[in-house]
């Protein structure tokens, strides 16, 4: 079969490659490092942003757009971020092109050099908060709470699909208050949307957590994490929420009068998910049949085959199709009814197997006469027959189901490989085989970078839950807060 | 008043301008020619993107995501397309940035210089055609119905805000398919989807058409268009369908075998409205107080102000808000209630009459006691006093008649200006007017740039509905098929 998947157990990354093109999901362009998202997999990547957008303004905050370019001067105002952020980008050098002087093609025209580079944004923080400087004077002009959806691009040299591409879409959340106090608080309320979105759209457990100062973001004081485990045992950070402290202000002088008449700098946060969502998506529930799509995110949640010899067949069966199909949207279920004509009913189970079609409904004759329809749940690869009475009732349970087990399935696999490691000797065992350790650790960034660099593993997040017991560091033996989470990751 | 706008009849250009800071639509960035969509702008832009998206689904098109960059040699491949758009663009030349070697800033590493320079898509035919040819064998695989949200980039080097600037978003619709009869019929499909949004939404009447030769897409063999008159008596095109036939096919060898097993090139569509119907939007309604939005598009329709001496007043004048608010939302009209205490009642009304929002209700104390409000229509600037029995039936009434008074004193406007004009000599004269003149032309793009040089003037379009008869050129006397729209155009 064409269509076949490298299994996960020979090679994972080849699994994980096949599946995003086969079940059309992106592919790379002609563009370096650039992905063309397909219309299937950006039905998926819409659903998630419709969600996201409605928390985004249930939670006040509102859209707006700003520039895709950024002088290349902001970049060195803020010293960390220039540090992090300035560096493997698209660089705009000219705005025109002319004929080329041997009539072939187009040529860049030297007379059009910009006087100051312009940098494809990799991040807004800057050109927002340039912005904000004019749109701030007072404390009546905070809180200032906008998301823009947007594309940015950084040069990374190694790509994959949806996980890492030069191009990626994603949403950036850049606040603006007057104290500190609400600038965490909105930090951790947005970690707190992310992890929800995560886990009740997505069906992808998360681990809430503050990242240690290596893995911070550039200019961040604090940065607020979600991290999730794929099946191959590797961890991926899901979304950051960071806590810019008066960093950002700083950089632009952006200042306000306060209550109390005292000038003060502005306290700044900036929130993030991308299409990477999309990776972790893949590689929490997928299997080596195709994509295991979760309920509330499917672009159609249930598709219809019919199974016929002739036309009359086929003209009873969509008759019966069109009775269940109102009944199923009037549930809120999105349903496709295939009756293509050139392809079989084989063909459509093995490809909407792939697509991760939560259900699969499949009529014959035979359920005509009995009233009956054949149904197929994608997470368990089982199916039965059930009666036509009360099926968008029934359908719209499973969803619940089918929603509800892939979380379950999700949660007892990492369950199953995070473990508490004690000792320096053991966790080199142990990281060989995935999961999250938890261990202690003593706090410094040298003791993070030696184990990295020995280990190739990296603090995916001292959480911000669970067990908070003191210790010692595994390395140093130093005094440790509380155990903190290992892993290798995307 | 700070807010005030020069009046129209002063300074259009100007009042333009103006209106747009002032409402919070959109400002100018530090970015030259870019420009920042503010929430409030964007909250319109929003709207205008879930109407369309919707209309473009119910059509059968899907949503999906092709690269920001464009390899500068695609654009050599279609000649006429090279010509218009692979000239003022703003070019990647280099992908790193590095630390400065005086310690200060950072600057362009000479050693990350591209290979191939990388263009921003000023337009996406190129990057979308070399995708297109992997997804094209046969004619199963077509049609294809694609639409793209996205940024573009032309290097205007006169912007003015919404209408013309460096950046800008947009949709793009490009479609493939097996006969040249289905691309047609598409285009004009979608040039009627469009004429319906401009009416139904934005309540700007279009007259659809054709355009010159002179003034087509660059590429296209055929481009439909909506064009529309502003209060200035200036045109503006405001959405264009453009029938592309086999140019881009060939430009990047896309062949299909159609039902006959004979190899034939695809044919093609593509059509776009962007940002700039903000400009339509708000320079078709607005008058001297500001804007005036179609309660279609207002990010929300009816504002709620309370007008009290005393805590006691303003509590007793919420808690009958709040019993009006839910019923006003049950007929699906958004609401804002603003008791924010720091600005004066006289202060929000003017507020929310520069940035137009249809209905606004004041309710005072004597209003408590009559069981009344006071009801405000932004377009016409008229009030009365109505009872609160019923009210929400009032109100979604009353905004129906504003969505239709608006469209309807545009199209009195444009009536009142567009008028047949017989010799180039009254044309002359006329054109100085504004307004659409209905002229006989010989059809030749030697007239029409005769005209534009020495009136500034352009066909708008030839009209596909109305009168068709036949008549001679008012320039050189040759024959002319049917009377032709001029107009100066934005």
């Amino acid at each position: 079969m064409a269509k076949e998947l490298t299994p996960r157990s020979e090679n994972y990354s080849q699994w994980y490659n096949d599946l995003v093109i086969k079940a059309d999901l992106a592919e790379n362009s002609a563009v370096r490092g650039c992905m063309v998202i397909k219309p299937y997999g950006y039905a998926i990547w819409e659903k998630m942003q419709a969600e996201l957008d409605r928390m985004f303004k249930e939670t006040g905050h509102v859209n707006a757009y700003f520039p895709l370019f950024i002088p290349k001067s902001f970049f060195s105002k803020e010293a960390d971020h220039v540090e992090g952020f300035a560096k493997e980008c698209a660089v705009v050098t000219h705005y025109r092109l002319k004929n080329s002087p041997d009539g072939k093609g187009v040529v860049v025209d030297p007379e059009a050099k910009l006087e100051e580079e312009l940098i494809v944004r990799p991040t807004s923080e800057t050109i927002i908060w340039s912005t904000y400087k004019n749109w701030i004077q007072s404390y009546r002009d905070l809180p200032i709470l906008c998301n823009q959806w947007a594309n940015v691009v950084r040069w990374e040299m190694r790509t994959r699909l949806f996980l890492r591409t030069a191009e990626f879409l994603w949403q950036e959340g850049h606040t603006a208050h007057a104290t500190e106090a609400e600038a965490i608080a909105e930090a951790k309320q947005m970690l707190e949307v992310y992890a929800d979105f995560a886990e009740r759209f997505m069906a992808v457990p998360v681990i809430k957590g503050v990242k240690s100062a290596n893995e911070r973001f550039a200019g961040a004081l604090e940065t607020f994490c979600i991290e999730a485990l794929m099946q191959d045992g590797k961890a991926l950070q899901a979304g950051t929420s960071h806590f810019l402290g008066q960093n950002f202000a700083k950089a632009f002088d952006v200042t306000f009068v306060d209550k109390n008449n005292k000038q003060d700098y502005v306290w700044a946060t900036s929130w993030g998910v991308s299409t990477r969502l999309m990776g972790a998506l893949i590689m929490t529930h997928s299997d080596d049949h195709g994509l295991v799509l979760p309920p509330n995110l499917a672009p159609f949640q249930v598709v219809i085959v019919p199974i016929y010899k002739n036309e009359e067949q086929l003209n009873a069966i969509s008759a019966k199709v069109n009775e269940i199909i109102p009944k199923l949207k009037g549930l809120e279920i999105s349903v496709k009814f295939d009756n293509n004509d050139t392809k079989k009913p084989g063909w459509k189970f093995a490809e909407y197997e792939l697509k991760g079609v939560p259900v699969r409904l499949a009529m014959g004759a035979r359920d005509l006469e009995n009233g009956t329809v054949e149904v197929a749940r994608r997470d368990t690869l089982t199916k039965e027959t059930v009666s036509l009475e009360g099926i968008e009732i029934y359908i719209k349970r499973l969803l619940t189901d089918i929603q509800a087990n892939i979380f379950n399935k999700a949660i007892d696999y990492r369950t199953s490989v995070t473990r508490e490691v004690n000792s320096y000797e053991e966790f080199k065992v142990e990281i060989e085989k995935g999961g999250f350790l938890l261990c202690h650790w003593d706090g410094t960034p040298e003791t993070e970078e030696k184990i990295k660099e020995e280990t190739k593993a990296t603090i995916r997040c001292i959480p911000l839950d669970g067990d908070k017991t003191p210790g010692v560091c595994m390395v140093t033996g130093k005094p440790s807060a509380q155990r903190v989470i290992f892993a290798r990751a995307y």
